[in-house]
C-alpha cells in the first residue's frame, strides 16, 4: 500500500495522543454507554448473527448459502446445527440477562432462564416453518412479478424481515432483553422494514418492497394480511406517568384483524382496531378504528395543472 | 471467550435436540422453500455478489476497492477479470436456468442458454459504461451537494442502484431467472432503491437519496429523468384470469418520456404515459396519464396552526 | 462446487474476450470514472469504515463487538486505538485531497491539511461522546419501547445516523473531500437515514425508526429536537448561476430551532426558519417558516368509506 509520507509527522514530544487517551477515557467514568467484560459483558452483534443465520438455515434449508445441502446429509446436519445453536444462544441470553440482573451469577436464575427461552426458540422450529410456508405462498400469489417460490425465499425482503421477526418474537415472549431487538434492527438494516419484535403477526402476511414499514411494539395483526411500501402501524400519543414519564410498554398500536389490505404510504396510528377484510388506501391517514370490511380510500387532492408551451 | 457455565445442561439421556432434528425434517418433505445440491442447487447470493462486484469494477474500474489499479496493468486485468466472471457467470445461470427446467442435463438447453446469457452481459459493458458516464453527468449537474464525479461515483446511492439494475436487465432480457431479481434485491437492500430488472431505464437517470423508491417490473423510463426519494411507479391493479389469479408480467406500470422529473413522495399508479417533459410535484398521487409539458402540483392541503402561549 | 460443464465452450480461437477487453479498455480513455493509482489513488471504502469502526469503538468503547475490553486494559487500549486511526485517517485524507489538487505532492499542503484534519477529529472525540450521551438520553425518554440505554446504543439507527454524521461533519468543517460523503453515505446504507455531512446537528437529537429521513447540506438543526420517519429537510428550488447552472453550495435547507418535533412524513423545503419549540404534524408540507410556539397539523383530507356486504 502507498502511504503519504510526511516530514512534520507529530514528534515523540508532542505527546497529543496520550492527553488526548486520559480525556476521553475520563468521560467512560459514568459508565454511561461502555461496555466491559468484568461481569456483564453484552451479546455481540457478529455472535446473534451467526446464530441467526443458523435459525434461518434450518427454517429454509439450503438457502442461506453457507454450504452446498444433501437430503442424505439433512437429518445429521440439523442435528448438529440445533446443537451449535443451542449453546451459542443460551450463552448469548445469559449474557444478556446478566447484564441487566445486577445479582451475582450464583444467586441469579439468568442461566436457567436463558435455557429455557434458547430451547423454546428452537422448538418452535418447525411450527414457524409451516407459518413461513404461507407466508411465501401469500407472497407468490399477491404479486404479479413472483415467479416461483424460491424467487421469493431469494429475493423477498418483506419474507426476510418477517422471518427474522417471527424468530425475534419467540425470544421478546420470554423475555429476554436487547437480543430479539438486536435482531429486528438487523431486519430493518437489510430490508428498511422496522417491526418491533414485540408486534404479534398472524400467518400469511405479505409485506411488498416494504422500504419505510413500521409496526410497533403492540401492534397485532390477523391471518392473511396484506401491506405495502411505507405504511405505518404506530402510536398516537404516549402515556405518561405522574412525573410526566412515558409510561413503558402500554399497548399504543392498532390491531388489524385478520384478511386486511393496506396500501402504500397509508399510517395508522394509536390502539385502534381495523375490522376484518378491510382495504385501507394508499396515503390514508387514520387514528380511528374501522368496522369489518370497510374500505377507506383519500379523496383526490385538488391537484394544479399547468401547461408548459412546448417546455423543454 | 467467557461462556456462562451451568450445572443443569440437558443431559445427555434428555434428547431433545434428537427429537426436535426429526420434527424438523419432516416439515421438509413438502419440498418447499428447500435447497438442495440432488440436480438444482441453486445459486448462492455470495457467489452472484462476487460476480457483481466484477462487473461494476469493470464499469467504474478502481472504485470497488479490490485491488489499487495500474493504468499499466489495466489491459491484462480486464481481460482476466472478463474470463473468470464469464466462466462464473454461465455456470450460475446454468444452475439457476436447470432449477426450473426439470429436464435431464442431457436432454436440456440450459448451458447453451446460460452462455449466450453470460456472454450477453458482458458484451453489453461498454454500452453500458457509456450510459453510465450520462447518469453520473446527471447527478453531478442536478445536485448542488455533488462536489466531483468521483464524489458521485463514491457515494451516491442513485448511481449504485441504477448500475446494477441495468446490468440485471440485460439478464433479464434473456430470460435468466432469479439471478437477476437478487442482484436487484441487493441494491435495494443498500440503497433502499427498489427497481425490478424487468425495467427499462433510459440514460442519464438521476434518482436522489433514493429510500423508498419502488419502480415495477413493466415500467419504462426516458431519457434524462430525474426522481426523488420515496417515488413509487407502482401497478393499480392487477389483471386477473378466470380462476382469479394473477396474470403474471402484464403491463401495469407507467411510462414515463423523456425529460420528465418526479418530486420525493409522489405516485403514479397503472400503465399511464407522463408526457415528455412533465414536472409531477412533491407527494402527487396519479393514476392518469398526462401530456407533454405538463406541470402538476398538488393543492396545499388546508393547515391547522395553532399558537401556543410561550409553550416549552 | 459442482459446475456445470460444458462440451461447446468457447474455443481458444473464438477470442471473444480479448476483443471485449480492447473496447472496454478504449471507454476509460476519457478518464470518467476510472480510479487508478499513479499519483491519485482514492481512498477505498473498506479502509474508510475500518477507521470509522475504530473512532465508533472509542466514542462506545466495548459495543463494536470487535473485542472483549476489559476497563484495565481500557487507558492502554486507547491510546493504541488513537494512533493507529491518526495515522491511517491522515494518510486516507492525504490522498482524497491529492485526487483533487493536481499539484505535485512537494508543492502542495495535502499532507499538512491532512494532518490537521486528523488531529482535530480525534481531539473532537470527547465532545462527541458528551453529545452522544445527550442523544441516547432523548432517544430512552423519547421511546415508550426503550427499555435501557444499552438497548439503544445497540439497536436504534438514528443513534448510529447521528454519531456518523457528527463524526462526518468535523472533517467536513476541515473541508476534507469524498471522506465524510461515504461516511454518510454507508450510514444511509446501514439506517436508511440520509443524512449530508455538512448538517449541523444540535444535541440531544432523536431520530426515529428513521427510515426515509432526508436532511440536506445546509440544513442547521437546534437542540432536542425530535424527528420520525420519512421526514424531509430538502431544498425548494437551487440558485443558478448566470449560464443556468447549479450554484454549489448555497444555504437553500431548513433551520430548525430547539425543542421542535417533526412527525412521520412532514417535508419542509427551502431555507427557512421553523421556530422554536414548533411541533410539524406527520405529512405536513410547508415551503414557510413558523413562529416560535406554532402547532401545524394538516387538515384531515376527505376519506371515502364505502362498506361492504360482508365481503371477504
Amino acid at each position: 500500500m502507498k502511504t503519504c509520507s510526511s516530514q512534520n509527522c507529530p514528534s515523540p514530544s508532542d505527546d497529543f495522543i496520550g492527553e488526548l487517551s486520559r480525556r476521553i477515557v475520563e468521560t467512560y467514568a459514568d459508565g454511561m454507554a461502555v461496555n466491559h467484560n468484568e461481569q456483564s459483558n453484552l451479546p455481540r452483534e457478529s455472535e446473534i448473527l451467526e446464530n441467526l443465520d443458523r435459525i434461518l438455515e434450518l427454517i429454509f434449508p439450503g438457502f442461506s448459502g453457507r454450504s452446498a445441502l444433501s437430503m442424505i446429509a439433512l437429518p445429521f446436519s440439523v442435528g448438529d446445527t440445533l446443537a451449535q445453536t443451542y449453546v451459542s444462544m443460551r450463552d448469548l441470553i445469559c449474557r444478556a440477562n446478566r447484564f441487566l440482573c445486577g445479582r451475582k451469577p450464583q444467586d441469579c436464575d439468568c442461566m436457567s432462564k436463558a435455557e429455557d427461552a434458547a430451547r423454546s426458540l428452537l422448538e418452535s422450529i418447525p411450527e414457524l416453518r409451516e407459518t413461513m410456508k404461507l407466508d411465501i405462498q401469500a407472497a407468490f400469489e399477491g404479486d404479479p412479478a413472483a415467479k416461483s417460490h424460491a424467487e421469493v425465499v431469494l429475493s423477498y425482503p418483506g419474507v426476510k424481515a418477517i422471518t427474522i421477526q417471527r424468530v425475534a418474537h419467540c425470544l421478546h415472549l420470554k423475555k429476554v432483553p436487547l437480543i430479539p431487538r438486536m435482531m429486528c434492527e438487523y431486519a430493518h438494516r437489510i430490508t428498511g422494514i422496522d417491526i418491533h419484535p414485540g408486534a404479534s403477526l398472524g400467518k400469511g402476511l405479505f409485506i411488498d418492497h416494504g422500504t419505510g414499514v413500521v409496526i410497533g411494539e403492540t401492534a397485532s395483526i390477523g391471518e392473511r394480511v396484506k401491506i405495502y411500501q411505507g405504511v405505518t402501524l404506530g402510536a398516537l400519543s404516549f402515556p405518561r406517568d405522574a412525573c410526566g414519564m412515558i409510561i413503558k410498554g402500554a399497548k399504543r398500536h392498532p390491531t388489524i384483524e385478520d384478511d386486511v389490505t393496506i396500501y402504500a404510504g397509508a399510517t395508522i396510528l394509536g390502539a385502534v382496531t381495523i375490522g376484518r377484510g378491510s382495504v385501507i388506501g394508499g396515503n390514508v391517514w387514520l387514528t380511528e378504528g374501522t368496522a369489518p370490511g370497510t374500505k377507506i380510500t383519500i379523496a383526490q387532492p385538488r391537484l394544479t395543472i399547468r401547461q408548459q408551451n412546448g417546455a423543454v
